[in-house]
């Protein structure tokens, strides 16, 4: 009977330990589910009948080694930064790995050794990194395969709130950590190529450079431009790419309205504001606005950020309860970050009953036999409810299915890995679609950016 | 026969040297120049005969010590981060220190030892900070000698070109580092306080956060905001103070039009662009632009940040040759703000007859009496040449009397020092009079914020 632990009971977790249990009668193997938090560790085993629970801290050696080196494969589900520790027992106990983070430079230090000793530790195999990875080499690798040449890879994903969920004014609720969607762009420029042109967006600016995406049956979304696209020319092969460009899905009119925290400064996470336990969302707002006794908060802001009247953004900001002045911030010692997200966390929490979505854009220009082509292809999934979400459903399926597929031999390729390889996005995309997971192409003549070819 | 050290052989040198060689011969010392640059220390002994050369490279520990233990009084020059080391042989040898620039954490660990040993080192004693320091602080005691309450204190410095010199539609020229200049307000958000409410504004909001002030015969300023106001509470002595605000002098118009610049990305120094040796001007501008091979790179960034054709923003931007394709950044691996500060230096480099000039303005208002008032005190110096600059001399000046009257013994107050203690500035201010630095005071009726209290 072969074992596989899964470290790390947090929310993908879930769709992760389902799939797995399924299969674990008809492909014999034992789950067992670990974490350091007792209560978590011994509902989530219980919920997902047979699993084991074990306690563990994975800062204690020994605690940690003896439950890898019983076990036959590990998934860290872990935060990126402690999978180190896990990996590098799995190194010399001889264990094959998972994780849905990103390689990180510790991970990638091991990659010799890891290859020496014929282990897989698979990484980047959530949904972004993960589902993006994979859909996008299928398509580049068949492009190349058939000798066509890459023109253009543009790719965007967005975790948004479902369609029949949708009720407010922002069209987004947040559905992974809301500390990374309220500083999310920070930290250097976005930086990408477009027909061999480098372009710069600074954060002041990201919220107000977004292109729109078409989706047929889900509308509008979108894109604004994540920091790291030019890293994925080495990752994919595509060093001489003309146009690369990454980025992050909104629904429509997103953008322009969050601009309004951004240039105000309530994103800072950097410092801690004065008095923010007593402070209302009214003087949240007033301090960053100038000190003027007979203005109102809302007429300073207004002037500020110059938005008429009639301007939407303003109901945005209506709706999120902005100019309260009995609603406290409640926290100490908070960056505006913070107070901005307990702010958010008001509206955009998930109910019970919402669902949300999943939504996944490339597109691929590219020369064959001459003629100039483009394949956009797209991909939606939707959650089920709170638990099985859209989000733990595209981060736990891959790593789930990847995780049975190095257990069983059927994955064997050595090496710290991402799942950029034909012998593993192959197997791993088409069992996705069992679980309806699927992308829809859509085939059509390149047209790059010149306008004057536009129809 | 009595010897002063000067370490550091840099633009705001020649001012002191000049002055202490006047005083040299009648107060019985010995001038050493000191710098690891044996050309430039021996044209600048050269210039100020009879001050002796010597080559000094402050990292060989030996040459450093010889060099201190030999003279009575060390003037460090240097830039910051390396006072520490001459203040550690100065607390060694028990040698007197001046410097002009902010106290150190390392500098003020100091402090125990060298008020133990009876050294003076005093810092902070050049313009901003220097003649800041011992202007306010003389209004701020006098006012709450006589019993009165301090109200608000806001302060403005600004370096800027003299009106005389003051040829381009920025009425700006870089009469100190450029590159603090192009990053001026960069690393987090200015904090200050206004009638008891905190107010922060983020760099990207910090040139559109100015207000104007007027200096007679010299016309209106604008200020904007430093970061670091509420530290000079402590320092100040000022608690409680309800209005506490610190600013930077520009020419009304300036900060708006260096805005396009922040909200390009064009002033981060934090990453490197592609290819910056070959990149044009306009390439510069256009890659913060979108990628639009259609429109013209002035067409894109007037629709980016909403510019009208009839805004003299645009005259400013054509001006600095913007949008020339053939000038060259020419510079490998260049920062953002390396690019721009290449081409700002093109036009705003002072021409060898320019002059300068440093303003200065400090609002006190407080209550004494039961009455409500204000007073106004500006400062204007005008720099001679490009050798005595206004800031060589608001720098210089202050060093070199300070260093005088430490080395008589006119001021003997023991311990790491700023110049806010009556015995200091005092003598120090009522001395820079006879070089024509002095503050205008107007008193009038305080208003605060209030407008219904304007007249």
């Amino acid at each position: 009977m072969r074992t596989i632990l899964i470290i790390g009971a947090g929310k993908s977790t879930s769709s992760l330990m389902r799939f797995l249990l399924g299969k674990s009668q008809n492909e014999n193997f034992k789950l067992i589910i670990a974490d350091k938090n007792a209560e978590v560790v011994q509902r989530m085993a219980k919920q997902h009948s047979p699993a084991s629970a074990l306690v563990l801290d994975i800062f204690n050696t020994e605690e940690r080694e003896q439950a890898i080196q019983s076990v036959d494969l590990v998934i860290s589900m872990l935060p990126a930064r402690f999978h180190i520790e896990i990996a590098k027992d799995c190194v010399k106990y001889n264990k094959n790995m998972v994780t849905a983070s990103y390689v990180s430079k510790e991970m990638e230090a091991l990659s010799e050794e890891v290859k020496q000793k014929g282990l897989t530790f698979m990484n980047e195999i959530g949904v972004d990194p993960g589902i993006d990875h994979m859909s996008a080499m299928q398509v580049i690798d068949r492009i190349r395969s058939k000798g066509g040449k890459m023109l253009l890879f543009e790719s965007f994903t967005g975790g948004l709130v479902a369609p029949e969920s949708d009720d407010n004014l922002w069209n987004y609720k947040f559905t992974w950590n809301p500390r990374n969607v309220v500083v999310a762009g920070q930290g250097g420029a976005a930086e990408f190529i477009q027909e061999g042109q480098y372009k710069y967006i600074p954060y002041q600016r990201l919220f107000r450079r977004t292109e729109f995406l078409q989706i047929p049956k889900y509308g509008r979304f979108e894109g604004l431009a994540n920091r790291n696209s030019l890293a994925y020319r080495s990752i994919y092969g595509l060093e001489d790419i003309p146009t690369l460009y990454r980025g992050t899905l909104r629904r429509v009119g997103f953008s322009k309205a969050w601009n309004v925290f951004v240039q105000l400064g309530m994103t800072d996470d950097t410092y801690t504001l004065q008095d923010t336990e007593q402070m209302s969302y009214r003087s949240f707002v007033n301090s960053f606005l100038p000190y003027s006794p007979t203005d109102s908060v809302e007429l300073k802001l207004r002037l500020s950020l110059k938005i008429d009247q009639d301007d939407l953004i303003w109901d945005k900001l209506v709706e999120l309860d902005l100019f309260n002045s009995k609603k406290k911030i409640g926290i100490k010692e908070a960056t505006p970050a913070q107070a901005l997200q307990k702010i958010l966390e008001d509206k955009w929490t998930l109910k019970p009953e919402d669902k949300d979505m999943i939504v996944m854009y490339h597109k691929f220009g590219f020369e064959l036999d001459g003629e100039k082509k483009q394949i956009d292809s797209t991909m939606v999934s939707l959650g089920e409810d709170q638990t099985y979400t859209a989000m733990a459903k595209t981060v736990g399926l891959p790593v789930g299915i990847a995780a049975l597929k190095i257990l069983n031999g059927e994955i064997k390729k050595p090496g710290v890995l991402r799942p950029i390889h034909p012998e593993v996005y192959n197997p791993i995309l088409k069992a996705l679609e069992g679980f309806d997971i699927r992308f829809e192409e859509t085939e059509k003549e390149y047209k790059g950016y010149n306008p004057d070819q536009l129809s």
